[in-house]
């Protein structure tokens, strides 16, 4: 089968084929029809981060396909069942974290192209429990990007606990930034959007965000706490700054939450405005099974819209500088059967 | 009556016979029996923080008394009533802070020995609907301490969320950590308590701490993480690095709690981190005048000791002096009527 | 002044002329514009509860208008603000309920309309603290019903933990109901409403209920488990049955709130399903100031459509006959100035 | 190897001989030490409840052992390993209960000792993700009960969100109450003791209870109101009548916990009170993993004391009858090398 793998940190990818997957107990055999680029992919192959991925690797985490081969022991899934694998491509399922309702905290997780092999292929070798279930009505090309953009900021927003009438910040609108305007306008939230775009902040309105802020011409602190500060703010845009703005956001009892990983990883926090602003700051890294699953749900009712790109897999690498130079208009989605 | 004044910040006080106050309309006058001293009053009294009381002030908020006089429209409370005056002095009542729980968020109050005249007097003036009632069986000379010291202990282990089988991280057992040890302990957690004096770190295991450890001797954070990581961490040390060592203390999924504030106000957080393992980072300050009377309620049900030392309000300078060096055991309380 | 008066339970009201009210120490008069007429208003002249008001009585407490006289004290506001006089017309202030947040629980609250008199006048007494803001663009007759039947609807819907992608199960869909639907839509939730006419159903349809049921054809529970069963379920129509049936359509780990007070007042739970299926059972009454707040802010909004019928205070006993009756499609507003 | 077999509803259980069972995939086989009896292996014996047992069945769901066989792909488990097989014996691992943090509502889950056969015997067969890690120092014999009565108090303390200053109920003695008693003490908070025995409220008060109502003598109700009324009541006594006491019990606010299941299932709720005091009403059934883990670890802290008596597998009918006729200290334990 057809693949993208990369053979060393920051060589380009190259597209290969190799042997088709086979099930083991418990894991099922999908054949990607579509396929997410996550700026995580390029950290991967960049080897940019503490814990490496061993290599060659197949990156890539957000592919939805079907069901083509189920393994022994697996009653979950038949053959054809429309799924999606994400990152969270194994937990334990008995650790503190995976009992209690927060299995993304696992210690023993795998993560699907990373330290397993991902959907950057034709066919993908996935655990059966940890897939999730794409309804009917759902695009693949839709879907794909749900299954970690979506589901990433769907969580960030429960997270902050976002609920009616609070106001929240969404600072960054890319590939997440522009499904986080969604989850927190669903939520019942007055969403202000931040981006360094006209084009970005333009696309944040037109998906419900009551008001933009352009930080290279305005204060998005003044402009925020001009509106009575922000209940909540999300940090897509990968910066310290970034996350600082969000914290200067809030108002009294606010909730910062860090999504994004800048390459310079730490952030000034003032201690006496935390205690008497008692102000919060937590961060969150991509969803359960049970987010994901809610992510789809929504998308199926309609009350998503998901910005993409449809390219091929050769085009993996201009892909990847595309994304780099912040050129591509939203997520890149690799047709599989191109 | 005598009051202890200061009349430029970083100056003495001057003990000086000024005039009693009388009540207005929802006010009480209260005859301080014993009255705390709280390293917030040393700030206070040399300007160290970016909004300045007004001068000359009589510093004090842990004042602890009987009710002399009551003011019109008062029915809450009448003479002889025993009551505690706190910091918060006053709140709107109608604000969203006020209306929702969280009165020590409005952006009006008032707070005692800061913007309004306190406690190291033998009178001060008090909104009647903002003392606490000291139950019976509760010492004044216990009150007094437990009136801000011990409520934001309190509080802020209840921020905290802190509950039965949590290993919780108490960094700094002074005035307030010897209190929060106990606040901990009482909520059913195992407590680390860390100091880098053996005399604290001992008082810490009488008031029930299951680990000490000696911050000059061995990194809590290796200890700690020995211990499986805390899932909760509550900062009464007043320094950024305090602070740091309780991030990284933390378990994954586990919640930092700022109360000491520093002079050096900025603790660099790692974005990385606070995604990867669901960190939460927050502050606390004081407690509503409910937390106040669950305070009081723990005392009055013989669950919390409080260990202070009783001075007269003549020692007051050189009261100042050892708090700042460090060389009183826990908390100092004035005896008015010595 | 213009005032409809009861004398005895079950009596008509009386329009009369009374003395018009003067502020006292921290209240104010309140030119009414638009007064809304809630079932409560009913129970409260035939005295169908346990405490009954005093007679004569001036009922209402859906009102709203202009401040016309300020008495002393009173900071907060000035002659011509908007304000909306609410069910609860004042709390202590200071009891922990009040202090926690809930202040709708305060033991000593006053209620407009049933125990001090409302606003089926042209002038009411009001205390300056416990008015809500009309924000402007907020018409008055959408703002009176809002005031009683949309924040209670709203905290209703607060207290049941609403969110994106639950199922909620609206019973009842009236004067209540209709607003309901709106909340829990807001929140994010697909919508499922049930009554037993059509013309509700396609009201709540229209206000983005996203299934109904006509419980006189359908067995709500049947069809509601059949959608997977309610995450939650809010009870409005006021009987022990429609209270049963939204137990029923909870699926397991669902919350039932009451909201409707039945004249049969008992319902029978069973406790084998409430253990093994995690079932949880509260009630909610009205909100607090803060949920006022909400409430209009989400109407200036324009997240929320009020159903209302405008009528003069003359014809008030035909609308308490028409309430009872069932036969007035939403909520009848008496316009003050007709 | 032995065990106890029941053939029919309500006839008696026999000791046989029966072939030792063998782990498959994910399985491990658990030599039994000591075996708890709780109530359900009563019911799951006399087929009580909707959803029958069947049979012949072997009972049991307190078991504590060594691991004696491991099966294929367990990596989790090794020979010798000391575990606790409790009534969650298997749970799906991936609906929306099993990855939220509520495995124990699973719809498919496997109860041990009733869908599949239990620990009343020298050996059981267990899914080896589902039995819980006994920590050194905890006695198999008190083990036993904590798996079952122990971990179900416990999460129903849990649930209630029982906390410092708080008034709570608990209402009846017995095996689980005695257990109850001591988890709402460990949690801070101040318990009143409801039973008819002298001797159980003995037991409660050695246990950490500040009040005790004997309910033959004095109503629980009045008692508990003069208190100040309840923030939680833990319903252990199996009565209808003791459930609407433990209503009645509340403070505005308060909540509700049922666990025990009556015979005579369903309990009258009044719609008007659960409104107007806000109170809520729920039901907690055994506990996770997790829960299971922590109920130890309280136990190994020195935290809990367990009452029960040791019996011989041979005792099981006489013991039957001794637990429905209430003469039962507290718990009987089996001790299977007896």
């Amino acid at each position: 089968m057809k693949a993208a793998r990369v053979f060393e940190f920051g060589g380009n990818l190259q597209i290969d084929d190799v042997p088709e997957p086979t099930p083991g107990d418990g894991e099922v055999v999908v054949a990607i029809e579509a396929s997410g680029l996550c700026h995580t992919d390029i950290h991967a192959c960049h080897g940019d981060w503490p814990i490496k991925p061993r290599l060659p690797l197949i990156p890539g985490h957000e592919g939805v396909g079907h069901v083509a081969a189920v393994g022994k022991g697996v009653t979950r899934l038949h053959e054809g069942d429309r799924v999606a694998v994400p990152w969270l491509g194994w937990a334990c399922g008995f650790c503190e974290y995976c009992v209690n309702g927060w299995e993304t905290l696992c210690l023993a997780q795998r993560n699907t192209g990373y330290g397993i092999d991902g959907c950057f292929a034709e066919k993908v070798l996935a655990s059966a429990d940890y897939v999730g279930l794409v309804p009917d009505g759902v695009n693949a090309f839709d879907a794909a990007p749900l299954t970690c953009a979506g589901v990433t900021t769907y969580k960030a927003v429960k997270v902050a606990g976002v609920r009616p009438s609070d106001l929240v910040a969404i600072i960054g609108v890319g590939g997440l930034g522009h499904m986080a305007v969604q989850y927190a306008h669903i939520a019942g939230a007055t969403v202000v959007a931040v981006d360094v775009r006209e084009d970005k902040l333009q696309l944040a309105r037109d998906l419900g965000a009551a008001y933009v802020v352009n930080s290279t011409i305005h204060d998005p602190v003044e402009e925020i706490q001009r509106l009575g500060g922000a209940d909540a703010a999300i940090i897509l845009a990968a910066t310290p700054d970034a996350a600082r703005q969000g914290f200067d956001s809030l108002k009294r009892g606010g909730r910062l939450v860090f999504v994004g990983l800048p390459r310079q990883n730490e952030v000034p926090i003032p201690i006496f405005e935390t205690v008497l602003n008692a102000k919060t700051v937590t961060g969150s890294i991509v969803g359960t099974r049970l987010d994901l699953a809610e992510t789809f749900e929504l998308h199926a009712s309609n009350l998503t819209r998901v910005v993409r790109e449809t390219r091929k897999l050769e085009q993996v690498n201009e892909s990847f500088e595309d994304v780099l130079a912040g050129s591509v208009p939203a997520r890149i989605v690799f047709d599989m059967a191109a």
